[in-house]
Parts: structure tokens; sequence; C-alpha cells
């Protein structure tokens, strides 16, 4: 592998128009059968977990301070021009690097493993908060319904720093999926229930965390063997879902500490 | 107050571009001593905490829906254009009505009172969220450390969903200034302290946040009277610090009821 000498310079470049799709457009990666990582956090978070990139882009300013450490991680790497990377980067303070991954096969669910379940969330950013702390606090699968942010965009994977290496990640699901984890069902709610930290927790489980404004779908409701509340001594009207998450991800993990 | 009927469509007025500096650059609100509040779950929230609006900004298809609900709620109202209004939105989605706040005066740190202390906090999203679990969990007040991304921002205000409006927010302190608050003072560490589900919680107290990168600074660690490790069996290197201040929090609440 020999480091590459000619920085893309055009717009008009066939790999750097479809990398612009990959980092701005979220559901890019179901159509190249690719991901992109940006940032050196993120990517460098993918590899501690042995992922090997197909490419390696680099913005032509940091080229020089990377091939050190990062001229090898990649079985290629691309070099491009400064201003075109701050045309193609999907983010406000564009970083100066970024892996271009194959897309993992899809898979299906593995009944009884420990598992976050995702009913239509829309922030990407949420959804890769909860995926990290899903990582964090022992559980080994995320089960997205359809509707919920595409879990491989770049934004969802930069908010996972890296958890999506470590996680099964199933997307797409019907609410009649869900049945084929048997596992019991938790589902937060702001009026029944045991308090969080008050309660016997199941373990493996499936924790439900729902739509950022009308919460868990009727028909999940239905599904769930335990109703938790959260206690708010501060009588919000509630509280980020990312937040709740961590908060109930923690508490199974420290129930079994 | 009459309804205006004369839609503002054009790019140049002097308010729309007052207004676009206010909901795109995170620290306009100072120059302009004026809030921006865009979308109508916000909107409400702020409302529901006794706000009343200087203006209520509507785009134009939105007007004859809004009229009924929100006609009465700001001092002044203001349609514009919906083409127009999508230029000076600062969200991926526009929302499709905001109203602009007096920014309340300056406040100095209140000693006793439970704090959460952000040190040097970068992304919007993350200082937004944990406004947002501070409320509900009952801390009284932010103590946001000069380099802490703006607290009235467009975006941190989005993010904490009226939290804002219910917390005594002071900005700009320095390490030392942490020291006026007179309360025991905790931090999350990776390696050291007692866990957080075994711990004895003092209250009132100040937690403290880490910036994203690379957490508490030492001046502040110095300071801390207590080291908290969150349990992690899945090993990830660490969480999002959104996350971390929600278990804490929580924890606080917890311990409390």
């Amino acid at each position: 592998m020999t480091a590459p000498l000619i920085p893309i310079r055009s717009r008009d470049n066939a790999f750097v128009k479809d990398l612009r799709r990959l980092a701005q457009d979220s559901t890019a990666y179901r159509k190249q059968g690719r991901l992109w990582l940006e940032g050196d956090h993120l990517c460098r978070a993918a590899l501690e977990r042995g992922q090997r990139p197909a490419i390696a882009v680099f913005a032509e300013s940091f080229w020089p301070a990377a091939q050190h450490e990062y001229g090898q991680a990649a079985i290629k790497n691309i070099v491009i021009d400064d201003a075109l990377w701050a045309d193609v980067s999907g983010l406000e303070s564009p970083a100066r690097m970024g892996f271009v991954l194959e897309l993992p096969p899809a898979q299906a669910v593995q009944p009884g493993l420990a598992t976050v379940v995702l009913d239509r969330l829309q922030d990407a950013g949420n959804v890769g908060s909860i995926l990290r702390s899903a990582s964090a606090f022992g559980f080994g699968q995320i089960a997205a319904l359809k509707g919920t942010a595409a879990l491989w965009s770049a934004k969802v994977l930069r908010a996972g720093m890296g958890a999506h290496f470590a996680l099964r990640l199933v997307e797409g699901l019907e609410p009649a999926d869900i049945d084929t984890l048997e596992l019991p069902l938790l589902a937060t709610s702001s009026h029944q229930g045991s308090y969080l930290h008050q309660a016997a927790l199941p373990w493996p489980c499936g924790w439900i965390m729902g739509h950022e404004g009308q919460g868990v779908s009727a028909a999940l409701q239905e599904r769930a063997t335990q109703h938790i509340r959260i206690v708010q001594p501060g009588g919000e009207e509630s509280l980020n879902v990312g937040a709740a998450a961590a908060i109930c991800l923690h508490a199974s993990a420290a129930a079994r500490h």
C-alpha cells in the first residue's frame, strides 16, 4: 500500500459524490452498502473493536500528521482537498478524517439476548446515545421497529461512538416480531408500576424505549410484562429518551453487580 | 392586539435578519438580549412555566391553525412566508412557530442550592439534555464554567424543552467560583471511588459533568469531595455525558425518595 500522492480536488469526482451522500443522507448506506465514520475518536473506536475499513479518507492538511497512526489502518487511503472535505462532511465542525466500511450483513433477532427495543425513535443523536449506553451496560442486541432512525447512518454511528460494533443490530421490525425475543419486556411509564430504584428487575430482559413525542405504542405497551416509573421530584413532564434509557439500562446493570 | 395581515416576505427585513442570527448563531442572544424558542412543544413548555413571549412568529401556512391556541400568547404576532421560514430556522425539519423572549437578567451563584456544574461541555444537545434531567430530578441550579456551550442558545433551549425556565442558570464561571457553591462536590471517575448504586450520596450536592473529550478538569477534580464510578459491565470506554448525568442525577433523586 502506497500513500496516495494526488489529493482529489473535484466536486464532481464520483467517490466524493458518493461520500457526500453517505455523510449527509441518513439512508444512503442502504443503497451503497457502505458506512461512513467521521472523526478520529470514532475511527479509533472502530479499530479497537476489530474493524478493518475499506477506505480511510483524510483532509489534505491532516494527512501528513495522520499518516503515521492511520496510514496502515485501511485497505486503501484517499486524500481530499480541505475545502472539498468541508463540503462532504455532515458535521458542523468537520473532522479531518473518516473511514468507509462495508455494511455488515442484516441480522435476525436472537432470542434470549438482553435487548433494547427502539420503538420509532426519530432523533439520530438519541438513537446513537442509547446504543452506547446499551453496550456499556451489558445489553447485546438492539431491536429497532420500522420508523426508527436508520441505525447505520453517519449521525447515529457518530453518536454511538463504536457501540455499533459491539452489538447485534436488527432493523425494520414489526411489533409482532418483538415476541420472538422471548424476554420479559419492561416499559417506562409516567403513571403506573414500581419505581425503578425499588423494582426487582429480571435478567435478561428487553427494555422498550418509545418515540420522542408519542412514547411507546399501544401494541408494545400490551406486550410489556412490567411497567416502571422513574422518580421525578422536579415534576418535569418527561425526560429526554436517551436520558431515560441510560437510567433504566444502568439500573439493570447495577442489579446484577 | 390584532392579527397581522401581511406576512413578511423579504429576506432583507430587519426582524428576519435578526431572527436568522438568533436561530443559527449560538451566541447571538448575548448581543440581542433575546432568546429564540422554536417548535410548538417547546413554546408550550415555556407558556406552562409562566413565560410571556415578546413576539410569537408563525409560518404563513400554520398561522390559521395556530391563531386560536397561540394568538394571545405573545405581546405581538408576526407571520412570515414559509420559504423564508425555512431559511430562518436552525432546524433540519423546521417547525412552523416560535417565540422570541427577553433574555432573563444574569444571575450569580446561589450557595447551598443543589447544582449541576458543567465543565466546558461542548455539545448543545448534551447541555440541553442535562438541564432537562437536572430540573426533573430536583436540582435548582446550573453552574457553567467558561468554555461551556452558551446556555441560552436556540439549540440548548430546544434540547432543554422548557427546563431553562425552572432553573437558576449561571454562566462564564472560573473553577474558583465553584467554591462559592458551598456544597459537597461529586465527580464521576472511571477508576476510583464507590460505585454509584452503592454510594451514600449527600444532599444538597453539586454534580460535576466534564468536557466530552477531556472529562473534568484537574482544577475541579481537586475540589471534588467524592469520586463516583458507574458500573459498566459492557466495558465501553465511556458513556455519553448526557447519559452519565441522567444516571447520576437520578441516583440523587432516588436516594431522597
